[in-house]
């Protein structure tokens, strides 16, 4: 019999006591429910003076949603924790850290984060924060080169694949990521005015056979473990400082998958700007995110070289040249993923700020169209685009 | 504790009483050790009338090999049987029937196969079954189609790919086919007038890069179930009959891994006929394991596309052309593979007959050149090989 229940307040300030790791638990007064109560209950534990010290955050055996519950494992707790605990491992500064975790209850406890803001709103608020995207490159690079086959013994990665499945979780990507948007379907969420660019973004063949690759690719491909969920708003970042949360999709999948989607936020909102702040605003936040999209794949790609030159010791992968034509694949399959992030979270069941908080109508559904063509673009012409300068010329060119 | 214990002839006979499914248990009373006795015992139980009606294989907890043990776990007879038994389910005309297996003991019965020959000896005494290839292809496509994402639930797919981790035999495959052949190892074996050739092939670096990718693309590419050791020693013929046997390398891996090895034997046997029959004979020989190949690849790739038309569910893979995409995937894989398994199969740990058996030394070294040029040519051009019939006319040219 399971010992799961559902937390409360008391609960969770009880929990946090016994767990929280901090030298005076007793000091733990109260707990605020902070969490959208759609998937997990998060509470943030206050002492004596206010002071927010940790995170107990629980997830629930259901996603409330459209008015449904729609049943979904507790087990994502589980591999939350256990994806975090691996990538914190590897890179500490930019990982939130679990302070404990109990798989049954489906709870961990984690490091406050109040002092941070979440990336996503400040982007659709035009703050720039100019070493988030090399920090969150770099985050990439660790647990990304420390998971995959260039660093982690075949028979250890064979148990850690086996540790990470996730079949619940990787189906809701599968399904809203690459099926869905290119089919009629209730989840999808798009203005009726842009039906249109939809039918014709669904009638493109050659789009589709691509977006079906980037599908098998994902089913497949367990080349490292990923975080699987890298967006904007499961980032959180403060001056000069950036922490990664929310790994309940984390599990061994294509490599590109992470930074792609990380990309294709920072695109959203390049996208959006125009909507969302004033014309001379939005032109330097355009700049901006292309610079943040340079800093991110060149401190990826630079540190995940240089693990590789460092501490690759497989024969097979030692070969002067290997790491860079590994990197070419993780780059095209990242312009592809990239581009299938633009489509979905425009037309799909999870929408983004960057564009939904678009008050004009007009102006919306020409940011909207905009992200379309992008996303179709990227992902048709993703094994012709060499590296970043030529992505980001070309994403100058079309406006 | 486990219940494991070697069997004697007589707990081979008893086990096949009980487990084999015969109408008359009492009439089996022999039982033939026809194992090499390296990594499993083999028993034929035979009858009062001296005929072979059952196999008992049993995996022994080490290989025997140049003098020396090497453990080696048990797990891999449940890995026989279970992917015999999954690939009998979609191919049964094709593969070993598993009459009873228990992981424990580390046995399993099979039916008995007194009436087929080894391939592998056969094409050596250059004896042709004009069938055996379409049905090696009939069997690769039934297999891997079945168990790929084109055709399982991703779900029940990503079980699978835990029942079938495979560790400790994978890794062999790791060293042996894509490492050791090309660093200096004790586990590599060929004649020292080889030497040269073998140290061109090994400062050949674009051949050492694209050896790294098959690698690569071996431990993470879970595509499908594959039988992981499809050579000529693992399949049995008889006169318009074909079954698959020795599956203990099962695990999911790039599905061009098993068409590719089967090619691989195919073209080992094309290059050795030469100095195996007399020269008439050879041209012969060389022209029907060319016609094989064909054979092979076009048997394989029409069922698998006919399977994808008529059973594939998911709508992101049934866009109108998907299908032949993704066997075009398969191919520049499979070609890859194949170069590989001439090359580790002339210089490195398992030698075959078809080259080691040419008495004649300075015919046999040109025949394992040939094999290892022929070899570093597939692999490197891979990706520029469009179809069958370029491969073909490109082995022709090259006599």
């Amino acid at each position: 019999m399971s010992r799961y229940y559902t937390f409360n307040a008391a609960d969770a300030v009880e929990y946090a006591r016994q767990f929280g790791g901090v030298d005076d638990p007793l000091s733990l007064i109260t707990a605020d429910e902070i969490g959208d109560g759609n998937l997990n209950l998060v509470f943030k534990i206050r002492d004596t003076q206010g002071i927010s010290r940790v995170i107990v955050k629980q997830a629930l055996p259901y996603v409330r949603c459209v008015g449904e519950s729609w049943p979904l494992t507790i087990d994502r707790s589980r591999i939350e924790a256990e994806t975090l605990i691996v990538h914190y491992e590897h890179c500490p500064q930019h990982t939130a850290r679990v302070i404990h975790h109990d798989p049954e209850l489906a709870v961990m406890v984690q490091e406050d984060l109040s002092d941070y803001e979440i990336w996503r709103g400040e982007l659709v608020k035009g703050k720039y924060y100019p070493q988030a995207a090399s920090q969150l490159g770099e985050y990439l690079a660790q647990s990304l080169f420390h998971t995959s086959d260039l660093y982690q013994n075949a028979e250890h990665k064979k148990s850690e694949v086996g540790r990470f499945l996730n079949p619940e979780l990787c189906l809701i990507t599968e399904d809203l990521f690459f099926t869905d948007p290119y089919i009629e379907h209730e989840r999808n969420c798009y203005d009726a005015a842009l039906q249109p660019t939809v039918d014709e973004l669904r009638a493109d063949i050659s789009l589709r056979i691509a977006v079906g690759d980037l599908k098998q690719r994902f089913l497949s491909n367990a080349e490292a473990l990923l975080h699987g969920d890298v967006h904007s708003g499961s980032i959180f970042v403060a001056e000069g400082r950036l922490k990664v949360i929310d790994a309940e999709f984390g599990f061994y999948g294509p490599i590109g998958f992470d930074p792609g989607s990380a990309m294709g936020n920072l695109l959203l909102n390049y996208c959006g700007l125009p909507g969302l702040v004033a014309t001379r605003e939005a032109a330097d936040g355009r700049e901006q995110r292309l610079q943040d999209l340079r800093d991110l794949w060149l401190s990826f790609s630079e540190r995940f070289l240089q693990l590789a030159r460092d501490k690759t010791q497989d024969l097979a992968f030692k070969i002067p040249g290997y790491a860079e034509h590994y990197l070419k694949h993780i780059w095209h399959d990242a312009v592809g993923y990239c581009g299938s992030e633009l489509i979905r979270r425009t037309i799909g069941f999870s929408n983004v700020a960057d564009l939904k908080n678009i008050a004009d109508q007009e102006m919306r559904h020409e940011c909207q169209r905009h992200a379309l063509s992008l996303g179709q673009w990227l992902i048709i012409t993703a094994p012709q685009i060499d590296d970043i300068e030529g992505l980001i010329a070309r994403i100058r060119q079309n406006g």
